[in-house]
């Protein structure tokens, strides 16, 4: 997607060499009119697919899901939440993810009542790196006996483990644009 | 909002006396369409003003806020970011709020340089209880020196004393519903 390409290289802002900060139009401040852009190529990306549910996390993947829901006939959005071991409840699916960034583990859950097994899920996220956050939705949307339909990701640093390990598993992921490399002197895509 | 106390009396959930849930369409599962006619409800309340930021806070009042943006030509949604008095950073305006319903203290921060002196700041959230949280964000817009044109909120729990005292300040809130009163019994609206 060459619009979100250009826009990283206009308003990314590169940190310690690994850190990709697009704090200024996708997770702090939120460019909504561009998140349409990106909703409507999920919707071309998975356009073969009847989408019945939305899936992401707290909090950075709400707005790029609540944009692609509109162009999925408004399929609900349900986003699981963070917390720790201590807040998990009989009534949720749980699953556990280790955050590289800070460095410590915490588990994702979600309602049961928001899955049902004749879902077909759409999981969006704004990131996908090591895949840790990605497996988690995953293995939610599976111990739900849901249908995935597949995955959208925003930003994928395909020299990070996660979309390869996942598309070796047969995942179906599609990245709106790839990063191949990444310095203080720039990105290059792939 | 007819539509808005409807909606609660069919799908929400009261516990523990006091505990509203609308987990079915406002805070975990998202009714994105529905969202759409809370936007348009904010348009209607706010059409006098020009806005040009939408401020609210992680997780729960980024779709609010994202259906909203549209209605005001693309206003971007900066949403405040929680965490504890560790990561506050000097790039950052930094407000701390007390949690009645987990009983502890957070800080919430907006990059300062998402706030200008210029923008014309409509803050929203999901519910209006005791004024923690809608406090910390009228701080924040203060700190940054912009022009505070009002406070959306989707739900107030008029009974208790956060809408109260933030109006006796000045701050200009509408409220699509106001609850009067709660029990497991039911629920009357103001």
């Amino acid at each position: 997607m060459d619009a979100l390409k250009n826009r990283i290289i206009k308003d990314g802002v590169i940190l310690q060499k690994d850190v990709l900060k697009v704090d200024s139009f996708l997770n702090h401040q939120i460019d909504t009119a561009f998140m349409h852009q990106i909703g409507a190529e999920f919707k071309k990306r998975f356009e073969d697919c009847d989408v019945t549910k939305i899936l992401t996390i707290e909090a950075s993947g709400i707005a790029v899901s609540f944009a692609t829901s509109q162009f999925f006939n408004f399929a609900p959005v349900v986003f699981a939440k963070k917390g720790t071991a201590n807040n998990m409840s009989e009534q949720s699916y749980h699953s556990s993810v280790h955050s590289y960034t800070r460095n410590q583990d915490f588990v994702v859950s979600v309602a049961k009542q928001y899955l049902k097994p004749t879902d077909k899920v759409l999981i969006l996220d704004d990131f996908l790196a090591q895949g840790e956050a990605l497996g988690a939705l995953i293995s939610i949307v599976s111990q739900a006996g849901c249908q995935l339909v597949g995955c959208g990701i925003v930003i994928e640093k395909a020299y990070q483990k996660g979309g390869k390990e996942l598309r070796a598993q047969g995942v179906r992921i599609e990245s709106l644009v790839r990063i191949m490399k990444m310095s203080e002197e720039g990105i290059e895509f792939c």
